[in-house]
């Protein structure tokens, strides 16, 4: 990990200092566990409005950043760093199925497959007014981040996966398989394992489908970081100071009382106030608490699954696909041969020529059990077959497996399968006595990108600092705050009421209709005589 | 626990005799991991085939049974037993939505209902060519149990939930509510949170949907213990003897190299040449396994989820509702006053006059995160308003709610959702190294039932005896562990190359006709010289 080796405030060694002693007993105002950007952006917002406030950010690993981390890799100039977690997040050219140009930011389509695509964006029948169409996109601004439950139809959009949306909704093959490349790189899974509500709530966050995969101003891939995006949280944690952020620092445990709360590492216990817990929630899940959290937390944490996500870097003497007039973008669709999805040109601010890759979903789960030899020859050979003979003379290949990060297991993001928002939802935000709840899968701004990460660190802060320090909170502050938890998602006994109703019905109507009339006819078909005294009978009725 | 006042071979006091030396280190042959039924019959079946192999079942808790779990209760008589965990598994009336009588083992309906239900039954669209209907008996005879995906149509099956199809194939809203109730009375989860072709498979593996619910011969609910279910248990691990079965000892690790396998508890190492892990999959996840298990084992044991499901047993001095002509068979819908979805009459053999109820899936959901007083009270309150005043003059209340169980987390099963079995299934049972896969969970017959857990155990060794100590197999069944081995699911590879195809180019065909005869007719309509023009043109290329 040549990241490690680059010093900075935060490296393990500085870390000895502060806790060589084993089972110590200390005392602090606020414990944040994970120094993530989202946690140590919680710890930053903390000092910066009550700079008395002892905070402490644990992070088990041997480095900050989270799911970001920057690496020096050997290149054309010596040496130059990438970014092998969060970088802008790429889903830029995912709508491209072969190698082509393109300046829109959205690829040229065969005729049939936009049709089919414009289909796909605008035409959404509104389940309990089917003569009535949403646009897609006017759907997502409909779902309400902040508690998806209560946008229309809620129940049965939860109750689909994407998949089973797309089955119902487009007409191509193709199309389909290009959403599948969308979801899979954006989330490292395939359609079939997202819930449809969830997806509308992730785009909504982002403020809509369009901006997910858009690289047009206030779109996902909008920015870069030049150096690395491991650098925001390197700066943040120097701010906060070496004693507030202790790295190799796993937190085993955390139980509380009415009074405090107790942190317990393998080597210390730390008493505080307050906790926020900002590690990915599966992670957070194999913390002890005591006493448990509540049952639905549990099962929230422990099921939220994670993708399947490689990223790879492959560094060149010359970037020889420019020379060619290729951008460096291919969409590859799966394949036995080919491991990646998606590749694009990712030559460093200084000139180093570079190429990123990601191998994920079905790809990733596919590829990652094989040597990872055979996987980097794979890849390479790929590469020769799309971009030339070139692409085997590289410098130097690197690839990172976030599900085999320790204290991580996986990238990028954790998602919500059918039926989760819709039981478990409440226990996302919701603060369990002393324990807040951040990171970036808790957001309701670009939750599951680094914003995400910041904004719900400095959400939680203000959460914390209603409670612990009130004074310091103006009381517009304290009224937002007080909103945001009182804004608990409906109750489920909303569920139940909620089933059932008009769908079932009209289409039970439709279906009535239908046989009645083909029944009728048969009838009148065979025996005219019959029908009309029947008729003569209803009307009769009637009339009465 | 009363249970454990009872006495018996397997007690903890037994143990501590054996284990109170810390950090032994110890030798055997084959180390099963869990005391529950499918564990002691995998130990049973490697002793009875070879008797000199050292067998040594370790049990987190401090008593075998797993999710059976027989208590004596105060009740008419001083004292009787009743099961809290797998009883028969009670799904015989729940297709009834109130109180009534009936002699059948499927309730009656309302002729619209009936209709819809038939139809669900029956019709079933095969995706691939929507002329040609299935009735879902024969769908669920056309999975292969042991590789689901062989099924036709596995992948979209598999990417919808039981919900979904349950929106495209039923009428009224109230079989949807009868149909509700059933998997929440099953898997203690609602239709949305489980994979369509899952719940295929789980009921192929009983026979068909029809079994799991009826009680007629042959289905689920045919029989019961006379004593209870936790029986079985205690009586194979008496057979096993004192020295072979050892309680209070969780697995920690499980560590494996190319000679053999280390399985540490928290005061002993056990070193063998082959491990059974039969607990279910989420405690599985929670061993440590050096080197790391194939990341979709992993995965798959992680986020299989658990249902919600509370069995609460009531005591009475007299059957009451039988003196008013009731059979003690309730089905109540979701409301916040009445926290059961169904109850039975569970008089003791010995005539001991009880009722047993199952608050489950969205129904626990609501009620398991309040006071247990309130929960009992509302029992109480809804028992009255159901059966009578007498209701409320019960002897004895005693619920147990499985996901508070240490060492367990949840009740009846973990079940897979839409993806699961696309992307996991090959890890369900296949070996990793010298480590072996039983439990419910993973059996091919009765999945999720007592059944289940024994077949699966008896499976996992012979696959065991195959590898340390084939002499003792016949040549057939050395071929069946073989072959039951060698028939892994298919590769992923297989997934990329059957999406898309038929069915979306069918549903394109139909639209773009649609669109054509609908865009025709307009214009004929307004322009009826245009179309004229039009068609003549169209009709010279086709001549051409």
């Amino acid at each position: 990990m040549s990241e490690e080796q680059q010093g900075g405030v935060c490296d393990v060694s500085d870390v000895s200092e502060v806790c060589d002693v084993s089972d110590v007993s200390e005392v602090c105002d606020v414990v944040v566990v994970g120094g993530g950007l989202s946690g140590l952006c919680a710890a930053r917002r903390l000092k910066e409005r009550n700079e008395k406030l002892r905070v402490l950010v644990l992070e088990a690993k041997g480095r900050v950043g989270g799911r970001t981390l920057t690496l020096s890799l050997p290149a054309s100039n010596g040496h130059d760093s990438w970014d092998m977690g969060g970088q802008w997040f790429t889903t830029r050219a995912v709508l491209n199925a072969k190698i082509s140009t393109y300046t829109s930011s959205i690829p040229s389509f065969s005729p049939l497959v936009l049709l089919d695509f414009i289909n796909f964006l605008w035409r959404y029948k509104h389940l309990h007014s089917p003569s009535f169409t949403l646009n897609i996109e006017r759907l997502c601004k409909s779902v309400c981040v902040e508690n998806p439950m209560e946008t229309p139809d809620a129940l049965q959009l939860d109750s689909m996966t994407v998949q089973s949306y797309m089955d119902q909704h487009i007409w191509t093959a193709q199309l389909t398989e290009e959403l599948k490349l969308c979801t899979r790189s954006l989330f490292g899974l395939e359609p079939s394992q997202l819930s449809f509500l969830y997806f509308l709530m992730y785009s909504a966050a982002a403020g809509g489908v369009m901006k997910l995969l858009e690289t047009t101003p206030g779109s996902a891939q909008e920015f870069k970081v030049k150096g690395g995006t491991q650098q925001l949280s390197k700066r943040v944690a120097e701010q906060l100071g070496k004693g507030n952020v202790r790295l190799g620092s796993a937190v085993m445990a955390i139980w509380q009382n009415e009074e405090s709360v107790q942190v317990k590492t393998g080597t210390s216990t730390i008493t505080c106030k307050a906790v926020i817990v900002t590690c990915p929630p599966h992670m957070a899940a194999q913390i002890e608490y005591r006493p448990a959290l509540p049952l639905k937390r549990q099962r929230l944490a422990q099921w939220m699954p994670v993708g399947h996500m490689t990223k790879f870097i492959i560094t060149y003497p010359t970037a020889f696909w420019k020379q060619k007039g290729f951008s460096g973008e291919i969409v590859a669709h799966p394949s036995p041969s080919c491991p990646f999805g998606v590749t694009f040109d990712a030559s460093s601010p200084s000139g180093s020529p570079a190429l990123v890759g990601f191998i994920a979903g079905v790809q990733d789960c596919y590829w990652n059990s094989r040597e990872s030899e055979d996987r980097r020859d794979a890849v390479v050979s790929s590469l020769v077959k799309y971009l030339g003979p070139e692409a085997a003379s590289y410098i130097h290949y690197e690839e990172k497996d976030w599900a085999k990060e320790e204290y991580n297991g996986g990238c990028p993001v954790n998602v919500m399968v059918p039926g989760m928002l819709t039981f478990y939802l409440p226990s996302l935000r919701t603060p369990c006595g002393r324990i807040y709840w951040a990171g970036t899968e808790t957001a309701t701004r670009w939750c599951g990108y680094l914003s995400g990460a910041v904004q719900s660190g400095q959400r939680a802060a203000l959460e914390v600092l209603a409670d612990v320090s009130p004074d310091v909170l103006s009381e517009s502050e304290l009224q937002e705050v007080r909103a945001g938890l009182l804004r608990t998602p409906s109750d489920l006994s909303r569920v139940w009421e909620l089933t059932g109703g008009s769908a079932s019905f009209s289409r039970f109507l439709i279906g009535l209709t239908v046989m009645a009339v083909s029944v009728g006819g048969a009838v009148f078909l065979l025996k005219p005589g019959l029908c009309s005294n029947c008729l003569s009978h209803v009307l009769a009725v009637i009339q009465k």
